[in-house]
C-alpha cells in the first residue's frame, strides 16, 4: 500500500516497471557500487525508531526519519532512479501510508515519490535480499496551479498597548488522507481556547492576544512567509508568538526558543502549570515551523512540550481523526496557551528579546 | 473506509443514497418505533470492548461483536433497511476496515452489507445525533461462482497403529486483504512444525500424525465438513485432533473439548510445557472452527490457548502481516503442537472419549 508523496509526480500512463534496490539509509546507498540504481527504483527502508519515540522523543525519531521522505526524490534521480519509495516515517505497524512533503530541486528532473507502509518497506527488503524483484509502479498524483487562501487571523485588542501583539496559532491546513485532528485542528483550537479562557476568567490583557491559523504549513509555510512578509515593519511589537503543532498529547511544559533570559522569565509562569503536570521550563530549536520566521525576525516563540509517544503513529495518515485527541489532555494545552499568553501579554515589562 | 464483507452482494452501479440511522446493537434497533429503518441504511454501532480483549478474552470480545456483522444484513432486511453498515470487529483504532464473513437467508432478499472503521462508525454515530445524515453507498462486490480447491493433507504413518489417526491442523484460506499470517498461516505453520519437531528428535509415534491444512475455512470451513463427510467411518479411529487458529501469541496451555476425564488426562501433558510457561488446561466449547465437525462426530479436540490481547488488532485486515508473528512465541505453539500430537499418537491407551 502506497500514497504519493505531498509535491511528487506521476509514473507515465503505464506506469514505471523496474528492478528495486532496497537501501536503509544514505550511508548503504553511498556504499552501493557505481551504477547500482541506475534505471532502479529506489526504496529507503529506513525504520521509524520505535524505542526513542517511546522513551518520548518523537519529534527526534520523526526527525531522523524525515530526511529520507523529504530528501528521496533528490538523491534517488542524482543515484540514477526513476522513482523513489520511503517506508512510512511513523511508529504504527497497522499497515499505515503516511504522506508528507517531500522536496525536489530546480533544474532537476522530478522523479515520482511515494510511501509505502512499514510491512510493504519490510516485504520488498525481504524479497530484494533473495534475488531480483520488478515492481510496477502506477501514481497518478497532480500537481494543480497554486489557489487563493489565507490565514485566518482575529485579535483581541490589548487595553495598554493595542500595538504590541502575543500570538497563538496553530495551522489550519491538513493532509487529504484524514481530518488533520491531531495535525493540527488541536492546535487551532487550543488557541481559540486561550483567549475563550481568558475572557471567561474576566482578564483583558494590555498586550493584544492575535490568533492566528496559518494556512499552507504542510505545503511549504507559505502562509507563516506572506505574514512576516507583511509585517516586517512590525517585529518589534511582536512580543511573542506560540504554535501548537505536536498534537493534543498530555504537555510536561513550555519550549522556548530565543535568549537563556526567557528561561529564567518562564520560571514564575511554570509554577503556575505544576498543577496540570507541566512545570518544565526547556530551550528548544523548534518552537513550531509556522513561527520560526517570526523567531529568526528575533521574537521569542514558544510551544507547549507535549508527549510524543503516540503522535507518529496516528500523524499524516488516514488514522488522524477526532477520536485521537484526548480532552481532559487538550484542555491542558489550552491551559498552557492561555496562562503563556497571560503572561506575554500582561507582563509589566516585555519579555525579554 | 469502508470494507465489502465476505457474502455481501453489490449496491446498483449507481450506488444507493439513503439516510443512515445509527444504533449501538440489537436491543436499540427493537427499541425504535416501527418503520424507522425503512428504506435507510442502518448501521450497527457496536464497539468492540477493548477492556475485554486488554485482560486476555480477545475472543469473548470478538464474539460479542461478531454476531452483529454475521446477521446485520438479516436483521437489516427484517427491518426494511435498504443496506447495512457494521462497525469493524477489532481493537485497533488505526482507521482499519476489517472484513469477515456475513449471513444471509435463503429466500430473502439480499441487501449490500459493509463494514466501516472504527473511527467512520463513530462519526456517521456523532452526526446522526446531530440531524439526519444522507449517504451515498457503492460496493462493487461480486460473488464468484464456487471453484474446486483442496484441503492439503500429508500422513506420517504410525508405527504399530497407522489406521490411528492424530490430527495436526491449521486453515489454508485467509482474507485478500492481507496475507493472513496470524490467520491462519502461523497455524498451519506450527502444525507442520510439529511432525518436523518429532522427526528431528528421532520420535515415531504409534500412531499416524496426519497433517492438514484446510480449505475454505473463511467461507464457512466447506474443507472440513467435505473431511468429515469423507471419513464418517473412520471417525472411531480419529484418535484426537488439534487446530491452532487464533495466531501465534505467546500460548499459556491447552485448551480441549470432550469428557471431563480429558482435562486428567492432559494434566501430565501440561506438566511437560510448564517449561514455556504453557501449563493450563481448560475444557472449552471452541476448538476451532474446522475440528468442530470431529468433535461432534466423538472426535476429542485441542486447541493451544493463545494470547489473544492484541490479536484482534490485526484480524481480518490489511494489517494481518507476516511481521506480526513473534518467531519465539511461533516457536512455542509448535512445541504444544508436537508434544500434545505425541502424547496422543504415542500413548499405550487412547485418550478418553
Amino acid at each position: 500500500m502506497l500514497t504519493a508523496l505531498g509535491g511528487s509526480v506521476a509514473t507515465p500512463p503505464d506506469g514505471v516497471t523496474a528492478e528495486v534496490v532496497v537501501v536503509p539509509n544514505f550511508d548503504a546507498l553511498r556504499a552501493l557500487p557505481a551504477g547500482a540504481v541506475k534505471g532502479k527504483i529506489l526504496v529507503f527502508n529506513h525504520p521509524f525508531d520505535k524505542e526513542l519515540a517511546a522513551v518520548g522523543n518523537g519529534g527526534a525519531a520523526y526527525g531522523n526519519g524525515v530526511v529520507y521522505r523529504g530528501l528521496a526524490p533528490i538523491v534517488g534521480e542524482a543515484a540514477g532512479a526513476v522513482a523513489v519509495l520511503v517506508r512510512s516515517v511513523g511508529g504504527a505497524e497497522y499497515r499505515l501510508p503516511h504522506t508528507g512533503m517531500t522536496i525536489y530541486r530546480a533544474g532537476v528532473p522530478k522523479i515520482p515519490a511515494a510511501a509505502v507502509t512499514a510491512e510493504d518497506a519490510d516485504l520488498l527488503a525481504n524479497l530484494a535480499a533473495q534475488g531480483p524483484v520488478r515492481m510496477h509502479l502506477t501514481l497518478t498524483t497532480q500537481t494543480l496551479p497554486d489557489a487563493q487562501s489565507y490565514n485566518v487571523i482575529a485579535d483581541w485588542k490589548g487595553t495598554e498597548h493595542p500595538e504590541q501583539v502575543v500570538i497563538v496559532s496553530g495551522h489550519l491546513d491538513s493532509w487529504d488522507l484524514a481530518t488533520g485532528a491531531i495535525d493540527d485542528g488541536a492546535g487551532v483550537a487550543v488557541s481559540m481556547q486561550a483567549i475563550h479562557l481568558l475572557k471567561e476568567l474576566g482578564i483583558h490583557p494590555r498586550r493584544t492576544v492575535r490568533f492566528v491559523a496559518w494556512m499552507a504549513e504542510e505545503e511549504g509555510s507559505q502562509g507563516a512567509a506572506a505574514y512576516v512578509a507583511d509585517h516586517r515593519q512590525q517585529m518589534a511589537d511582536h512580543v511573542g508568538a506560540l504554535e501548537s503543532d505536536l498534537g493534543a498529547g498530555h504537555p510536561t511544559g513550555i519550549a522556548y526558543a530565543g535568549k537563556p533570559e526567557l528561561g529564567k522569565w518562564l520560571r514564575p509562569v511554570a509554577y503556575v502549570l505544576d498543577g496540570i503536570g507541566a512545570p518544565l521550563v526547556e530551550g528548544s530549536g523548534d518552537t513550531g515551523e509556522d513561527i520560526s520566521g517570526l523567531a529568526a525576525g528575533g521574537v521569542p516563540t514558544f510551544a507547549p512540550i507535549q508527549d510524543s509517544r503516540f503522535y507518529f503513529n496516528y500523524h499524516h495518515t488516514a488514522a488522524d481523526t477526532f477520536d485521537k485527541v484526548d480532552p481532559r489532555e487538550l484542555n491542558e494545552n489550552a491551559a498552557i496557551m492561555a496562562v503563556l499568553a497571560y503572561a506575554l501579554a500582561d507582563s509589566p515589562a516585555p519579555v525579554p528579546r
